[in-house]
C-alpha cells in the first residue's frame, strides 16, 4: 500500500464533506494559516524596525501554501512532535539567503500553530454564523407562520397537553440564537500567541524589541486577531471557550434534529424534510438524512469538547500531550458544527409542514389531551373530588368504548350549563403558546 | 442489607466531602429547594391574585425540608421517575384540606426541579466564587512577590528557558479569574422554570392568569432568578452553560494543580504544599493532597460537561432520559469545583516556595538554558554559521566535560569582548516576565 | 446548614435509589469493604505464621461497619486523600493496645482500597448478573412467542421492509446475553490488591514473609477474589475491564430501552410498560419510566467509562489524582447497571405487545413496505426497467389516490398471472426472520 | 478556495500521519474495502448458486479502489448520508449492463459499510498487534536487564520506598499484553454484516436464497470474518468490543509514556528517548516526541470509545444518527492506537536507562526512604512508642543538618548492634521486586 493510502477526502463523513468549513479547515487552509502567522510576524516585526521591509515583503511572498507540499511536512512533522518545525525549515528556504534568517526569528512552533488554530477557527466560525443566519431566519418564518397552529405536546413520548408548531419553531430559533451568540462572542475574543519559546517573549528582546507588548500588538493587528494579556501557552481559555461554544451549537441544532426525526416518523409525519435521502435498497423511501446527519454531530461534539476541556490542566509552560491533543478534536468541531450549520439552514429552509397531521393527532387520545383543563375547569362545578372520579371513569370509557370524551361528558347531566365543546377542544386549549411565540420572536 | 445502606456521606469524596458545596448540593438542601420552587409559585399566584394570600403563607411554612422524610421520597421518586410527584403529594397533605389544593397549581413537575436546580446553582457557586476570590488574592501575592523571581521554563518536560515564578502565578491567577467571570457570567443569568405541562402555561390559565408574563415575573422574582423568555423545558441552555463554566473552572484550577504537583516532585522541590497529607505506611511523607484532589477533580469534570452537552438534543416537549440524565452529573459537576475551590485557595494561601531550589535549577544544564540567546547574540560577532557551529560544538563538552558553558565560551579567543557572564545568566534572560506580570496584575 | 447536609438518599437517582445495588455500593457497604481487606489482610498473614492467630481474630471481630463512624471517617479523609488512613486508626483503636499493631501491618492504603472497591464490584456485578438473567429469560419468552408476528421494521425513522417482534426481542436479548458474558468475565477475574507502599511488598519480608506469593495467595482466598500476577497499583487493568462491561451493558440495556420508547408513542403504540408512571398534571398519562431511566443511564455510563479509561495512563507507583479520580465513576457506574438491570427485568416482564397496532402499520404505506419485494420479482416478469418505472410511477399514485399499491397493481394487464395479493401481503416478507430467531433462542 | 481544500495528509496529526495504520485507514483503504465486501457478496451469491459465475468475476474485477472518484464519492454521500449508495451506481456502471444488476443484490448499505469496516479494523489490528509484540518484547528485556536495578518508587510524586527499574518496566511490559489480549480476542471474533433493508434477509430469499444462513457463511468466509449469529445493524457490540480494546490500548501504553516523561524530565533524568525531538527555537533541547504523542493519544482515546458506547442505544432496525456518528471516531482510535503502538515499539527498543542518576536519587532523601522498614526493624529493639518517635526525630535532624539518617542512627547508643549501613540501605529494600519481576516475564 502506497502512502497514498493516508489521503482522506471525507468519504466518512456526509456530515460536513463538501462544505465550506471542510474546505476552510482542511491541510491546505491549516498549512495557509500557519504561513500567515510566519509572515504576520516578519511584517510585525518590520513594523517596528525590527526587520527590514524586504524581509517583511520576501516572507509575504513565499508563505502561499501552494508551494509547500503537506504530506512532506505530515511526516516530517513526526520527528519534532509538530509540523511548525519542518515548515520553517522549508520556509527559510523559499524566502533565501538574504532574508531567510527573518523567518519565525524569536518565536517557538506553539506561537505558529496556536496562531494559526485561531485563524482557522475564525475563518470557519464566520461560515457557521452565516448559516446560523439563514437557519434562525427560516426558523422565525416558520414560527410565525404556525403561531396558532396546535398540535400534541409531547412528553416522555406521551401526549401531554395541546402546543403549537409556532411555539416549537420559535424554540428551536431560539436555540440557534444562544448558539449564534456564543460563538459570536468567542469568535470575537480569540487571542493571537506570541510568547517565544517559554512564553517571556525573551528573545524577541535579544533580536532588538524594546517593547514586547507594542510587538505583539502589532502582530495581532496584522492577523485580525485579538491581543493577548498574557502569552497563552498552557492558559487555554481560547481552546476551552471554543470547545464550549461548538459542543453548544452541536447540539442546540441537534434539538430541533431530534424534534424533525421523531415528528417525521412514518407513523407521526407531522413534518418533512424537503427533500428526503433516497435508500440503496428501497425505492420509496424519503429519510430524514438533514437530521440524521445533524443528529450524528450533536453525539459526538460534546465529547470532543470534554478531550478540550481536560487539556486546560497543562503543566509547565509547554504540556507534553495536552497541547498535542487539542489539535485534532477541534478541527473535528469545527467541522462537525460547520456541517451541521450547513444542513440546519437546508433543513430549515426546506421543512414541510403538515397541519392536517398535527390536527388529526390532537384526537388521538379522544380527548384527553385535555384533561388538565377538564381537571381544572370541571373541579368548581362538580367539586374537586367528583370530578376526579368522573374524569377517571370517563377516561376508561373513552379506550374501551372508543367514543370522544367529549360525547361521554356530554350525557353528564350536571354538565348541561357547560360548554363542553369549547372545553375539550384542543386548539382552545393552547395557552400562552402565541404570547409566547411573539415574545421571541422580537428577539434579534 | 438494610436500605440504611443507601446512605452516602461523602467516603469515596475526599475531594469535596465536608465542603460548604457538599452541604449546599446534598439531598436535604435540594430537596429544600424544591420546597422553595413550590413556595414561591404559591406566593406568586398570591401576588397576582390568583390564590388567597393565606394558601400562600399555608404553603411557604410546610415548605420545610427536615419536616419530609428524604429516603422515602427518593424511593417513591422511582414510580414516575422523578421526586417532585411524591413531594407534592406529602406537600400537599402538610398544607392540609383547605389549602392544599393551591400546591403545584398549574405547575410540572419539571417546572420545580429545573427550579431548584437553579437554586442550588446559584447558592453552590455563590460558594465557589467565594473560594476563587481567595485564590486569587492569594496569587496575586505569590506573583507580586515574586516578579523577578527566575526559574527554569519547562517545555515537553525539558529546561527551556528561563522564567519567572513571578508570572507563573500570575498565570494561575489570569485562569483563575477566566473561572470567575466565566461562573459570575452563568450565575446572573440563571432563569426560574414555569411553563407547565408541555411549556405553554395553559393550566395557569385556567386557573384565572390573564397575564403568564406576570405570574413568570413574580415567580423569578421570589425566588431571585432571572425572567426566562421562554419555557425551557427542552432548551437547555442554562443546563449547558453551567456545563461550561464547570468544567472549565476544574481545568483552570487543574492546570495550577498540575504545575504544584511538577514543580514538588522529590527531585524538583520548587514548591510545596504547606500541609502536606500523610501516609499509611511511610512516617517520612508529606503528599501533596491539595493538588492531587483538584487534578483528580479535573479529569472527571469534562466527561461529566459532556453528558449534559450530550442532553441539549432533547427531543419533544420533555425528553425519555436525556432530562433525567443531567441531575446527577450537573450536582456532580457543582460539587466537585466547590470542593476544588476550597482546596485551591488553601494551596494558593499556603504555598511554600523555595527560591533557592529554583536558582540551583537553572544551572542544571550547564547554561545551555540560554542557549536561544546565545544564538541571537553571537551569530552578529561570529557569523551565523560559525556561531551555530561553535554552540553545538560547545554544548557537547559541557556534558562530557562537565563544565559550565560560560567557562567554555570564555575560553573562545574571538570572544574576549563579549560579555560572557552575563550572556550566560539565566536571571538576566527572563525577557518581558516582569512587565507581563505587572500587566496581569492589573486585572481585578 | 449543618453538616447533615451531606447526606444522600438517591433523591436525584430514581434510576437506582432502592435498589440492591444501591445497597451493595452505598457508604457504609463499601466501608464493611475496607475493614473486610483490613480483616483478611489479618487472616492471611496469621495463616502463614506472620501474626498471632488472636490478633486475626481481634481483627475479624472488629471490622464491623456499624461500629465505625463513616461520616467522621469521610471528613478525615481529606488530611490525607483517602478514608483509608483514618479507618486504620480507629480499627487499630478498637482492636485494643495488644493486637492493634496487626491493624494494617506491611500495607498501604491502596491495599485496601482497590480489594475493597474489587469486594463491591463483585458484590453489585453478581446482583447485576441475576436482573441480566430475569431479563433474558423473559425477552426470550417474548421472542418464542412473537416469532411470527410481523410488524414494521424501521431504518432512518422511516418504514423499511417488514420485520417481525420476534426477530426484535431476539435481538435485545442477544445483547443481553453479550452483556452478561462480558461482566461475567470481568466478575470473575477481578483480583486482590496487596503490594505495600510501593508495590514491592517489601514491608511484609520485613514483617517475616519468606514468600509473599503464598501471602497474596492467601489474602484473596480468604476474600474470594482472584490472585493478581503483580500488583496493580497502576497497571489499572481491572479497573478499565469494569469500565468496559459496564458501559457495554447500559448501552445494551439502552437499545431495548431505544426501542420500546420508539414504539411506545402515542401515535406508535405497538407495546407499552406494563405499568406506566403517572404525571403531576396530567391525570390520563401512562408514561414509560422504566425504558425512560435505563435511557438515562445509557447516556451517563459512557463518559463515566471515559473517566476510568483515563485514569490507565497513571505515572509513577501511585498517580495523583488519576487513582483518585476512579472511585466516584466507577461506584456511579455500578449503581446505573444496577438499576438499569432492575428496571430492564421489570420492562420485559411486564411488557405489552399490541400485535393489531403492528398488523394496522404494515399498511401504514399503502403496500410500499414491500417495494424491495416487488422490484426484485416483477423484474423478471416486465423486464428490469419497466418493472421500475411502474413502481416508481404506482408510488405516486398510491400517495396521491389514497388506494393501496395491491389495488393498483392487480389492474395491470401484464400482471394478471401474478399472485399479487401474496406478493404484496407484508406478513408474508419477513424473510429469514423466524429462522434468525430460532437460531438466536438456541443461545444459552 | 477549491475543493482541493478537502484532503487531509495528517497535518495535524505527528502521532500517526506516516504510520501503516494510516495507510491502512484513509479513505482509499476504506474505499478499497467498501468494494471488497461488494465483491465478496458477489462470489458467496454465485457460490451457492444465485448469480452466474461470470457476474461475481466481473464485479471482484470492477472493485479496485484506483478505479473509483473518492471525492466524487464523498461528496455525493451527502445525499443519501452514506457513501456505499453512490459507490453501488459507479460500480454497477463499471461491470457494466449484463452483470450490473449482479452488484448489491440484496444487500442493503449498512451491510456493506458495517462490513468494509470489520475489514478495515482487521487489517489495522494486524498492525497493531505486531508493534504491540515488538513493544514487550523489548519490555521484556528492559525488565530482565534491569531486574535488579534499584530505584525510587514514586507515589503522589514524592519517594515512597524503593523499587527497581525491572518491575517498573516488567509492570508496563504487563499492561501491554493485556492490551495485546484483549485486541486480539476481538480482532478475531470481528463479524462480516449480512441483514437486508431490516435484518431479515428477505430480499436475499426473493432473489433465490433458500438458506440464508449458508450465504451469510460463505460470504464471511470470502472475507476472512466471522460469521454472525443475527445481522447486527442495531446490535453493536462488535464496535463497543473494538472501542473498548483501542481505549485500553492508548491507555496501557499511556502509562509507559507517562512514566517516561516523568523520569525523563531535566531534574530526574532516569530514563531518556533514544532519539528525542528538535525545538524549533532551542538547540540544545531533546524533547520526549515518541512519550508525548502517546499520551497525546492516550488523552483522546477514552472519548471517542464513550461515543462508540453512547452509539450502542441504536433505535429501530437503523437508527437515525448513533450509526453515523460511529464511522470517525472508530477510525480515529484505530489510527490512534496504530499510531501510538509504533511509537510504543520505538520507544521501547531505544530507551536509554540511567543506573547512575536512578541509584543518586535513592539517596536524596538523606535515608528516609527507608523509613518504612526502620519503623519495623526498630520496634523490637526499642519499643514501637521510642522508635517512632527517635525516627521522627532523627528525620527532622536529617533535613536541618544536612546529614544521613544512616550517620544519626549509627550515633545512637542503643543500636550499636543494629546494622545500620544494611538496613539503611536501599538498594536493600526492595521487598520481591525481583520475583515479581521473573513471574511477570514468565507472561507470554
Amino acid at each position: 500500500m502506497t502512502s497514498a493510502g493516508f489521503d482522506d477526502s471525507g468519504l466518512l463523513a456526509p456530515g460536513w464533506a463538501g462544505s465550506p468549513a471542510a474546505s476552510a479547515t482542511g491541510d491546505r487552509a491549516f498549512l495557509q494559516a500557519l504561513l500567515d502567522a510566519e509572515a504576520a510576524l516578519a511584517r510585525a516585526q518590520s513594523a517596528l524596525g525590527l526587520a527590514p521591509s524586504q524581509a517583511a515583503a520576501a516572507v509575504t511572498e513565499a508563505a502561499v501554501a501552494a508551494r509547500f507540499d503537506v504530506r512532506s511536512l505530515a511526516e516530517r512533522a513526526r520527528a519534532g512532535g509538530n509540523p511548525v518545525i519542518p515548515l520553517v525549515a522549508d520556509l527559510t528556504k523559499a524566502v533565501g539567503e538574504e532574508y531567510g534568517p527573518y523567518v519565525h526569528r524569536g518565536a517557538t512552533s506553539q506561537d505558529i500553530m496556536d496562531t494559526a488554530t485561531m485563524l482557522v477557527a475564525v475563518r470557519t466560525l464566520d461560515l457557521v454564523l452565516a448559516d446560523l443566519g439563514r437557519t434562525e431566519a427560516a426558523l422565525a418564518r416558520l414560527a410565525a407562520d404556525h403561531r396558532d397552529t396546535a398540535m400534541p405536546g409531547r412528553t416522555l413520548t406521551q401526549h401531554a397537553v395541546p402546543t403549537t408548531f409556532g411555539l416549537k419553531a420559535a424554540g428551536w430559533r431560539s436555540l440557534t440564537l444562544d448558539a449564534r451568540d456564543r460563538i459570536k462572542a468567542v469568535r470575537d475574543s480569540l487571542p493571537a500567541q506570541l510568547g517565544g519559546a517559554a512564553g517571556t517573549l525573551a528573545a524577541f528582546t535579544v533580536y532588538g524589541a524594546q517593547d514586547t507588548q507594542a510587538l505583539t500588538a502589532a502582530y495581532a493587528h496584522e492577523l485580525g486577531l485579538r491581543e493577548p494579556l498574557l502569552p497563552w501557552h498552557t492558559l487555554r481559555t481560547p481552546i476551552a471557550d471554543l470547545a464550549g461554544c461548538l459542543a453548544f451549537a452541536a447540539g442546540a441544532l441537534g434539538k430541533t434534529a431530534a424534534d424533525v426525526l421523531t415528528l417525521g416518523r412514518t407513523e407521526v409525519a407531522e413534518v418533512a424534510e424537503g427533500s428526503g435521502g433516497g435508500s440503496s435498497a428501497m425505492p420509496h423511501k424519503a429519510n430524514p438524512v438533514r437530521s440524521t446527519l445533524i443528529a450524528a454531530a450533536a453525539r459526538r461534539a460534546p465529547q470532543l469538547a470534554a478531550t478540550l476541556y481536560g487539556s486546560l490542566a497543562a503543566e509547565d509552560e509547554r504540556p507534553a500531550g495536552a497541547w498535542h491533543a487539542e489539535w485534532e478534536p477541534l478541527r473535528d468541531l469545527l467541522r462537525l458544527v460547520g456541517g451541521a450549520a450547513r444542513d440546519a439552514a437546508e433543513l430549515a429552509e426546506d421543512l414541510r409542514v403538515h397541519t392536517d397531521a398535527m390536527r388529526e393527532h390532537l384526537d388521538l387520545t379522544h380527548g384527553l389531551i385535555v384533561s388538565e383543563r377538564l381537571s381544572a375547569e370541571l373541579a368548581p362545578v362538580l367539586g374537586r373530588a367528583r370530578a376526579k372520579t368522573l374524569l377517571t371513569e370517563l377516561a376508561k370509557r373513552t379506550y374501551s368504548e372508543g367514543r370522544p370524551l367529549a360525547e361521554l361528558l356530554a350525557e353528564e347531566p350536571q354538565l348541561k350549563e357547560v360548554s363542553v365543546a369549547e372545553l375539550t377542544d384542543p386548539a382552545r386549549y393552547t395557552g400562552s403558546a402565541g404570547a409566547l411565540t411573539d415574545r421571541a420572536l422580537e428577539r434579534r
